[in-house]
């Protein structure tokens, strides 16, 4: 058979690792990240939206040892520059800051929210174009300013919808762990060869001079690592990790860090130093630091902030210190928090597990010396906009059907006017409404159309209703139920539909929403 | 004398082409976009966010003869693929409509609001990253979908605060022009050489089939492109571009399309058809076509959309019927709608004239051809996100000092705990505030730090108030207005400053700011 060449149609696909969202989805990324700007500018946060594109050299080259110059972001030559899309909302910050530093008030608060991009391999919820939700204070080198962010991360999760007591803020300060560290005997100056790190350990330090010299003294990142890992293989666990090794689930054996006995007992001892309220867990932490500067220097710290954050009454209801709080990477240089949500959710294999973490951060002071040579002292957060989304759906404060428009059916081609302006009745009355604008002739498909737009209500006016002055108004929430469950028989003497006068629509639909709101 | 070479610094710039956006114009162009999609919303259109990333495949290719294969976009290879930022919002739609065909409901309202991306040669106030903001239906062939889009843009019009008599809405219809052109003696046959396109052209075109037609037919398209300059050129200008051509402002020659007198004033008594309503304009369109039926088919869409408008009480103060509105490029395929500001603004050289169009749209009925062969009719609209803020912008709406935050100064650093408390108390209230966070030291950089945060108000607390549980208030824009301008003396005689007991502070702060609201 000859073969018949059509032109060649173009795949309507998103590119791998990419994906487009939907109505519901778009509206309450939107309205979470709203409310959680709306607590940002009232703590006197600016925004900032800079552009999606950068320069790869204000970016940064970020990972060693690889062919290609960008590996892990996505990059482009154009004339003579690299340009590459931003991968992270702090690296464009430092730029900002550096750029406009004459202008910009010290301190600079701003927050930031909008998509970021990775070339990594996607993977089941991992996509390559994500948001994210960012607050930093640069210019600051009071710990005031890590109580404030603290204390708005408390604000903003309640603004979203979670309860008091659905969350708690772990405070810890890095120079606690470090005063530790160096009574370990683990010295910053310890060389080792660094290894590679993944993009995302990249994107967080890339901006930070400390980058270099934890890539250096890689042991110490190593008990970072292992500490970071408290939570999952407990204290067990921890103790092997930090000295011999383990066994993983897989039985995979890890290398440890080859901490001696003492050691471990030391980095157990701060790590397990919680006490039963701040004052307590504070003077273990004297005890576990010694007579260590930087490590008494990190106590007082974490003092202060208690201290400031009691004034304005947050206390550890919603904040408290937790030495076993660790955030993974090196760049971090006094306090650290993360905000964690302590109800219970079911796993995949339907396990109760708490929810866990949603926002972490910390000070980071070499923001923008990579551009001018100096330091400057900066705090900030970073929320997980994905998580705290999936936090809220578990929470059952997803978006309801009762959001759907109502929709105003067609019965006669010749009526459209008297339908437009029915629907224009209801749109003027704040009611979400359309028109089927599709082909009236079947009228099923008009209901299915209903369906598919999750509407609550539908209005149906044929001649006979016209004529009387009329219209149909049809609960379609009630409908869907009756037809789901045979149990619900008491709701079918419940009328799904009811006959109107026509000026009394709007209140009679209004009436309908008002039920399932 | 011998370089000392440090290590070189990566420059702190924005790409040639971007810029950022900081504080009010962020949130100007967020209040803007929401109160659009408020009514957007209400009006049954669903948001969809896409990817900022397509294939170039899905893209299209759409610039002619140039080496590149992706001029005017911003595109890079991945692995096998070649990708691209997207460089409007209909294309991505084009791609979804047909991804999602089987999934989405029919007809699909739709609205999308975001960044777009051009590789184009920046200019004075265009930027290679902007804003766009379209509304479509997709799958509806009724001219219900056109009118509904009308009344929708006006009603987005008044949300956002352009009063009525300050816009209006011009609709006309292709078909009505065709069949004027038809009746001139051009065919879309007629074939010429193609030329190629701007990017601007280009991406307004390229997911239409009727693209490769209107090249081909290029005499039609360039009568079209003269008519498109009716506005600029008047009655006698555009004679002359239809004609022998002309001598612009500056000497040059511009060649004209060599039309008959008799075609010219067929093409004049079409774009000067309006009447004193829609009724004698549409009279006047049923004479210019002729029998053309294609003209004539124009003519009874105009007169049901009028119609349709009618019903829902959108009148000639809102939408009105103006065959003089073109709409460019030539993919629409009926109705076309461009909304006009008519209040005056001061140009350059300080010359009243009419803002302008900030929005337009049409019908284009082969949105999704290209990846499935199948006609699918669309019409839709693109505001002009830039323009419209302006125009806000001219009337006075912009953000105003009182959006500020209240600074509370830092006269004793002892005395931390009590500025934070302070501070909570005011955000509590719902009052955007913040405590100094920088070196409190020098009292004058506070109050400088204060006028750069355009504050409304300082808060002052020292060893005195506080001994006396006072706090003083200082009215910073009062205290602006009386050093900027020495004639408002009588504004000294009011008090900037009041001290006030401490449990009064939020409600003073209060009574200031809603003074300057």
């Amino acid at each position: 058979m000859a073969k018949t060449k059509g032109p060649r149609r173009p795949k309507a696909q998103t590119p791998k690792g990419f994906r487009d969202y939907f109505g519901a989805e778009v509206s309450a990324r939107k309205a979470m990240l709203d409310k959680i700007a709306e607590v940002y500018h009232r703590y006197g946060f600016d925004a900032l939206e800079t552009s999606a594109v950068e320069t790869v050299e204000a970016l940064g080259k970020f990972l060693p040892d690889v062919d290609r110059p960008n590996e892990g972001v996505f990059a482009w030559q154009e004339d003579e520059d690299w340009l590459a899309l931003r991968y992270d909302l702090t690296a464009p910050l430092a730029r900002v800051a550096a750029q406009y530093r004459q202008d910009l008030p010290t301190p600079y608060r701003r927050y930031a929210m909008g998509p970021v991009w990775r070339n990594e391999k996607p993977g089941p919820g991992r996509f390559r174009q994500f948001y994210q939700c960012d607050a930093d204070t640069v210019g600051a080198a009071s710990v005031a300013a890590d109580a404030e962010i603290c204390a708005m991360l408390a604000d903003a999760l309640e603004a979203v919808g979670i309860a008091r007591g659905d969350y708690v803020i772990r405070v810890n300060n890095r120079k606690v762990l470090n005063g530790v560290l160096e009574r370990l005997g683990l010295s910053e100056e310890l060389l080792r060869e660094p290894r590679p790190m993944t993009v995302k350990e990249a994107a967080d330090a890339v901006y930070s001079e400390m980058v270099r010299k934890n890539i250096e003294s890689i042991s110490r990142l190593d008990v970072l690592r292992q500490i970071d890992k408290f939570d999952k293989v407990g204290e067990t666990g921890l103790r092997e990790l930090l000295g011999e090794g383990r066994k993983d689930a897989s039985g995979a054996f890890i290398d440890g860090v080859g901490l001696s006995d003492e050691q471990i007992d030391l980095v157990l001892d701060f790590m397990t130093s919680m006490g039963s309220d701040n004052a307590a867990t504070i003077a273990n932490l004297r005890e576990t630091v010694g007579s260590v500067p930087v490590g008494l220097e990190g106590v007082e710290e974490l003092e202060q902030i208690a201290a400031l954050l009691d004034a304005q009454g947050y206390g550890p209801d919603r904040i408290i210190i937790d030495p076993s709080v660790v955030r993974g990477l090196g760049y971090y240089t006094g306090p650290v928090f993360e905000a964690e949500l302590t109800f219970e959710i079911l796993d995949e294999k339907g396990r109760p597990r708490q929810f866990g973490s949603v926002a972490g951060g910390g000070r980071y002071d070499d923001l923008v010396k990579r551009f001018t040579g100096q330091m400057v002292p900066a705090t900030g957060v970073s929320i997980g906009v994905d998580r705290l989304l999936a936090a809220l759906d578990a929470k059952g404060k997803g978006p309801s059907r009762a959001q759907g428009p109502v929709v105003v059916t067609v019965m006669d081609r010749a009526r459209m006017a008297d339908y437009m302006a029915l629907v224009n009745e209801l749109r003027q009355a704040g009611i979400r409404a359309e028109m089927y604008l599709g082909n009236p002739k079947n009228f099923g498909n008009q209901l299915k159309y209903a369906d598919k737009r999750e509407s609550p209500v539908a209005i149906i006016m044929g001649e006979d209703e016209a004529q009387k002055g009329v219209v149909q108004v049809k609960d379609l929430i009630l409908g869907a139920q009756i037809a789901a469950d045979a149990s619900v028989e008491e709701w079918k003497a419940q009328s799904q539909q009811v006959e109107v006068a026509r000026a009394d629509m709007v209140a009679t639909v209004r009436e309908i929403l008002a039920r399932y709101a």
